[in-house]
């Protein structure tokens, strides 16, 4: 997507042609850095400290991490290393492993000469994969803006989303926002209501950086107000992403998702979920019961960091020093909270019938 | 309530007998700083700046300013200048003309030689008043707690709780808090959920701090997690408190409740609302159609305050430079997801016949 008019994606090879171009997401909103990565160590370090963040982006990081490792020592024994090495930045990231195995299957099929280019390749195609299937769920999700505008002719279509499921936790596009940005730039008038998304406020900080750069009329509103939006009629839509996916629809996604897609269905509202087929887990039926949610640091909670009118990044502590907190990831919005699943396939029903309308091969 | 063992009340005659000490809220939860209040001024300043906030403590602090002004002089054109200063202070605080207006008529009663001690012994009447209003509501909600925990004995009982209608906001107990400090009081094993309550953290910072001094076990959790947290019974019961109340039990509070009320609803959580009869509007019969909802600063939503680690208290920009952001006050739950309501006078189901069962001169 853009950022002031220029065309960007979240990794691209640099102008040499063999280093990579990431941005430092942990900057954002208040800088906008590119940073270069040379090394395999370089990759690792971004993936750990966060300064690329998304699943697909993450797979895509670690895909070049094994191009940058193969250019300085095109060995078995040196692949293995930096293949652990990457593997272990986010272990609970499901999409890395799987990136790092198309890119060893990739290298394993040429000779010790063609390595590199290969690895380099692979590296492209993912990426270039994982933009088809975010312009894809783009697409199926501007039939359902394109629909909601045509009932209200010359009116702005609201739609709130949480967290960020962006471009820049993709490669381009993004997911929830894919459709978004689409229905904008085809001239729909849309305006979006970026929830804060505390405790990291992803929302405040990633999509509203990102809707804004590329132009898309946007509000921050505390996660606090979205039920009081949709009992006022001022949100049209809901569209937001999923971490995971079940066989039976439900999803689970950033923290107070849950809460939003009651609201919605309270306030008949609908409320529509955004994925890549990477995020279903076939083998799931009970989202609630089965998906064991990510405790994180209480800090986040407790702390937050900005910047000072100065210019300078601090982190404040905001609560009551001595009382505990607790910080969990995501909550589970079962799937009868749920109007639709976006696909890079085509929209279907949350439930285990309308993904194997789509996905009849998992039948 | 107590602080580190000491019993305080949010507002009190000094030791020499007629200055007034206040707690400067706004240093809390990072500082605990009594503030003297030697001239009318004085308490109109500790209004409009927000030293004191809560609509009982607002009405406490006038009726004691008022006091200080005619002990300075006692002309009807000084109590006049006085009573319009305080009441231009926070102008939609229903309380505060309620207050200054009691004062006027009790000093109006006297000879002008009395007015200093008729208005000391009023504003001290309103206080009093105050605590034994909180203190039958607390009195009423326990009954509800008791009756839970006999339900699990030897368990503790999980109370969720959203922004601060606890003794910071009253002179003393609180409203939503004021059945908590019993239960804990009497040895009932209590624990709080504590909803931070953005943007102004409400909960993490004076909810939490003053369940904290007074030894409440209690966890900050974001306002995203409350759903979660219902999901997977880890709520026993909701007590929340109300900034209006029509006289068909719907409630005005802090912007976020009614998302909890609908998490509440949806998991069979008992989802509590704590007011003193002054709450009530008999006027009103649908509060999402007739309570108008305050929009305060954006500020408040992309800027945050806090304590660095130097000490130093700073403000920081938190959200992405250039986005719009909208800031309402409160929102309505329908008295539809409201349990019962906790008043002074007992606990009514959250309707018409409910309210009129406990005030039947309003019939």
């Amino acid at each position: 997507m853009k950022i002031d008019g220029i065309h960007y994606r979240t990794i691209r090879v640099a102008e040499d042609g063999w280093s990579v171009e990431i941005i430092d997401q942990t900057r954002l909103p208040h800088e906008f850095r590119l940073v270069r990565l040379a090394t395999a160590e370089d990759a690792a370090r971004a993936i750990s400290e966060m300064w690329v963040r998304g699943a697909p982006l993450i797979g895509a990081t670690a895909a070049y991490g094994l191009c940058l490792a193969l250019r300085e020592n095109g060995s078995d024994e040196a692949l293995a290393r930096a293949y652990d090495m990457l593997l272990a930045t986010r272990p609970t990231a499901v999409n890395l492993k799987w990136s790092l195995d198309a890119m060893r299957e990739a290298i394993g099929k040429v000779g010790a000469g063609e390595r590199v280019a290969a690895a380099y390749a692979e590296a492209a195609r993912l990426c270039d994969e994982d933009v088809e299937i975010c312009r894809r769920i783009g697409e199926n999700g501007l039939g359902l803006i394109r629909k909601r505008a045509a009932e209200k002719p010359g009116e702005t279509v609201n739609i709130l989303t949480h967290c960020n499921a962006g471009w820049l936790a993709c490669v381009d596009w993004g997911t929830a926002l894919a459709p978004i940005y689409m229905a904008h730039d085809e001239g729909i008038p849309v305006h979006v209501w970026v929830d804060e998304t505390r405790p990291r406020n992803q929302g405040a900080s990633l999509t509203a950086f990102e809707l804004g750069r590329h132009g898309v009329p946007h509000t921050i509103v505390p996660d606090n107000a979205g039920g009081h939006l949709m009992q006022h009629g001022r949100v049209d839509m809901c569209i937001v992403g999923t971490d995971r996916t079940t066989a039976t629809g439900d999803v689970a996604n950033k923290i107070g998702t849950y809460l939003k897609a009651l609201a919605a269905a309270a306030n008949n509202v609908p409320f529509y979920v955004a994925l890549p087929h990477t995020t279903i887990d076939w083998s799931l039926s009970d989202g609630v019961r089965e998906i064991e949610i990510e405790e994180r640091s209480p800090r986040e909670v407790t702390h937050m960091t900005g910047r000072t009118e100065a210019g300078e990044i601090v982190t404040v502590e905001i609560s009551a020093p001595g009382s505990a907190a607790v910080n969990y990831g995501f909550d589970v919005t079962p799937a009868n909270l749920v109007t639709a699943l976006i696909t890079e396939r085509g929209v279907c029903p949350a439930s285990r019938e309308g993904l194997l309308s789509l996905y009849p091969e998992r039948r």
